[in-house]
């Protein structure tokens, strides 16, 4: 009997390719910003990143939020000189982003395969419900899970909130995301334990984390091969406790 | 015991106000359109409509789609004329939308909580998973639930999802909801029990339906203090089969 009895995987940069999408939108609207106001000085993302996280309280995460944030924050930096056109430029940005393929990241469907040969898994997922909803089922990979929680906040209230709908004790949970703050962080400090997977890119909002570098109960992979040994060095840990 | 083992509610407009927001959302739209373009002929409305449906696929329901769907039939009807001070006032409204006091229906309390005591109760509610969590917080009833569902799509794959879940199977199972479309018509095809509760105002996408007029195992009430006393006949019709 396993001493792990869930294994919650994270779904953007975990199990599919997302960031690289969502910065490819950040490139092609300071273009698109470019042809009102000078870029050299940087400020252009560090206006939109200041956008999306005072809008964070009321349109939440995801694209489309995003798109609505890049209308508001081109609005103030062109000083409302921005044409039609180009607001409807933006929101084929966002279509786009909304409407990507699906890339699973290299190495996931054996590993996910593998955990779930013994383990329940859940896949925990934040952002958009829509958008999530179609990525799953896109990634082909919804069959293989026991549970899907797509989630507004990736915090400690929201993994109680879901631990206990799963009956399972945070001691034999372990969570696999490539996110510090929103996978990791909130499960360890429950007592729970994290793989952190880290992808080669990571929104700002997501990089700031409190965890020290000695932090108990956290491993790390380098890649999706590494996920079922890391998991076997976890139970054996627990079993010998 | 009780023969209806659960009892869904819908949330917008059966637990809370939110079509008329939306209604003051659309005529604040229509009113910044009318600085462009001359509003006699409807046609307004009927191209938010028009493009709201065609989005409906890529952003889902919501009042952030709804923004987004504003400011592109706003480019298209002004023919990229409108302003972007204009774009800005059609996102502020979206963000009002968004941000307006959850107002209770009236006697829905006393209802869901008269309810609730004979009952296991589910909230199913569609939209976005942002906004809805952020009203069923404010709307002060989340404690009576003893399951909140937000889903993407209110059809038929959804409710056996959700049903199945619940482990009831429909005849066992009543929705309550103003919707025919969404609330109605899905579970009453499925075998359960639906019981409608019109509001004084619906989305013209949530009127169209397929029900007849002597659908079975369908009760109407006129106000939410009618709904125990319905729910009643319905499990005097259930013990009498």
């Amino acid at each position: 009997m396993s001493k792990i009895d869930w294994v919650g995987f994270d779904g953007d940069d975990t199990l599919w390719k997302s960031e690289d999408y969502y910065r490819a939108a950040e490139a092609a609207f300071e273009q698109i910003v470019g042809h009102y106001i000078d870029l050299s000085d940087k400020r252009t993302a560090q206006h939109l990143l200041a956008v999306e996280r005072r809008n964070l309280r009321i349109f939440g995460y995801g694209a489309k939020g995003m798109m609505l944030s890049m209308i508001e924050s081109a609005i103030e930096l062109t000083e409302e000189r921005i044409s039609a056109r180009h607001v409807q430029d933006i929101i084929a940005i966002g279509r786009a982003t909304l409407d990507h393929p699906v890339e699973l990241i290299e190495g996931i469907r054996e590993a996910v395969a593998a955990i779930a040969a013994a383990h329940n898994i859940v896949l925990i997922t934040k952002g958009d419900l829509f958008h999530q909803e179609a990525k799953i089922v896109q990634s082909g990979l919804s069959d293989l899970f026991h549970r899907i929680e797509v989630v507004s906040e990736k915090d400690t209230p929201t993994y109680t909130r879901v631990l206990r709908e799963l009956d399972v004790v945070p001691e034999h949970f372990a969570m696999i995301g490539n996110s510090l703050r929103s996978d990791i962080a909130p499960i360890v400090g429950l007592g729970g334990w994290g793989i952190h997977m880290p992808y080669h890119v990571t929104w700002a909002h997501e990089a700031e984390h409190d965890l020290a570098d000695n932090t108990p109960r956290l491993l790390q992979v380098e890649a999706a091969s590494e996920l079922p040994t890391a998991l076997a060095k976890i139970e054996a840990t627990v079993v010998d406790a």
